[in-house]
């Protein structure tokens, strides 16, 4: 069946029939709006919006991988401030022709990735579109830090990872060649493996600055660098490439830290510490902060493909 | 300018650069999420997706009027909940060829509907998409009160409208018909004038259910009907038809009635109260609630065009 002989509304009661509200959730779907809980009288707000064709591929990725997909880039960017996510909202914009089943098992993946950090689904819009969009927006709760922003990098931090950088783009491209394994690169396309909790433990040990992966490393560090007004500088001796990167690297003829410093979309934490922190063992030391300003690998501007320009 | 020649980040940097922060916002845009203050420990959240051709046309309202009525719809929809909006956050999925001064004058529309009501834009995402889409959502303060729900509609309750209810549809069968005027009618379609102080004030005055009207008033009462359990009953003669309208309608050849009665998008506020409450000067009886279900006009079944569904 598909949305367009559902209707609107018996869609709604379809898909909302799959969620199940989280403990932060005191209101969930069916009304004008939904009410979450905050702790401290803040709350943390992020919005993406994903296009069929250009963030995911419906032959390349499940309903449900795009479900953990469009929830684990929002509830990353949460996690970047320092706070726990607590609630998505989402806009699907679908063509009347999709299968309802899609639509639910997207709901599926949605609130699985959600329900990973305790939160969940609490509200939504469903439109006829020629282009199916997904659009999320993900809450948070602070708990008491100070949000960890973009700008407060200092010269002298250390700049620490958290979780992985490269896979999804070696998955992107396995895919982009027609292959489909390795397995363990193709599925990091289609579902981040998100460090959530490394975001509000490193607003907690003082990180100065931190952002998640989303378009590459050095893209998203230079967001640091730019808006804290310092140099950063990562040096590739500290990263550890899996085998299977390296060997998938080899096999198609690119170079692995094209993957590592460029690929966006696993959604690692990247955070700046000051010098002398003790970090715990989710973080790895990639780089340093220097005064100046720009992104430098090894001490040198790097000659590679750069980010990810939406509109490019 | 189109969006591609501008890029992502030239075109972020470009439209949060008309964007004040209001009184609520904490953290603005330019992070990976925003930080937006509550009062009580709680947030209401409601999100919305306008399509081009669908839900808006760009040959009928211009970029700002765009803004305001994608603006409005979120925002009514926290006021229907008893609560004061205090931010939105956007996506904006667009055209490449889409000109940058469009997207500029949306957030400018944006901006100035979230400012009648104290809130402001905090945050966003702009994607290339072959659909101009905007999705917004809207945070809200409930600010001590209990969000007012569609299920709490009591027999004996009074029916209670504060807004205007049928403009937004006479203007769209105006600029249907291939006129545009009269301009009040017009600009009702292209910028709704919705209510919002009413809604924390009926949440105070005891309203038993709310609702905005979007859909049509039929339709929503609807909803308040099914959602509570009971009947609701609107009357002809409690409504008073402007008299632009009236002239409008007869020129067009169509029952005022039924803009008035299934015209959706005015998002006049619709609420229940206890017989006997005393209303403010905003609120206007139209009908009354009774046990049983359904919802009927002077007694009878409207045999009249119903609601709205967005996929049919």
């Amino acid at each position: 069946m598909t949305v367009a002989e559902m209707g609107e509304f018996g869609l709604i009661e379809r898909v909302t029939g799959r969620l199940a509200p989280g403990p932060t959730c005191l209101l969930g779907p069916g009304d004008d709006a939904a009410v979450v809980t905050t702790s401290d009288n803040r709350v943390v707000v992020s919005t993406d919006v994903l296009v069929d064709g250009r963030h995911f591929r419906r032959d390349w990725s499940s309903a449900t991988d795009v479900g953990h997909r469009a929830a684990g880039a929002n509830l990353a960017d949460i996690a970047a401030m320092g706070a726990t996510p607590t609630a998505l909202v989402v806009g699907l914009s679908a063509p009347p022709e999709l299968p309802v089943e899609w639509a639910e098992q997207l709901a599926d993946g949605l609130a699985a990735e959600a329900a990973l950090v305790g939160a969940s689904v609490v509200g939504g819009d469903t439109v006829a579109s020629p282009t199916l969009t997904i659009s999320v927006t993900a809450l948070g709760d602070l708990r008491g830090v100070s949000p960890v922003t973009r700008s407060g990098a200092q010269p002298g931090d250390q700049v620490a990872l958290a979780g992985r950088l490269g896979w999804a783009a070696a998955g992107f491209t396995v895919l982009s060649r027609g292959f489909r394994s390795p397995r363990a690169l193709v599925d990091a396309h289609r579902r981040p493996l998100v460090p959530y909790q490394c975001g509000p433990v490193a607003a907690r040990q003082g990180a100065t600055a931190m952002i998640d992966v989303s378009d590459g490393l050095l893209a998203d560090l230079g967001h640091i660098a730019d808006a804290s007004g310092v140099a950063i500088d990562v040096r590739r001796e500290l990263f550890e490439l899996p085998e299977q990167m390296v060997d998938a690297a080899r096999a198609l003829g690119v170079d692995p830290y094209e993957w590592v410093l460029t690929g966006g979309e696993d959604h690692a934490l990247v955070a700046t510490f000051p010098a002398g922190s003790v970090l715990t063992a989710d973080w790895r030391v990639i780089g340093s902060v220097a005064a100046g300003g720009g992104m430098t690998v090894d001490g040198e501007p790097f000659t590679g493909r750069g980010g990810w320009d939406h509109f490019r």
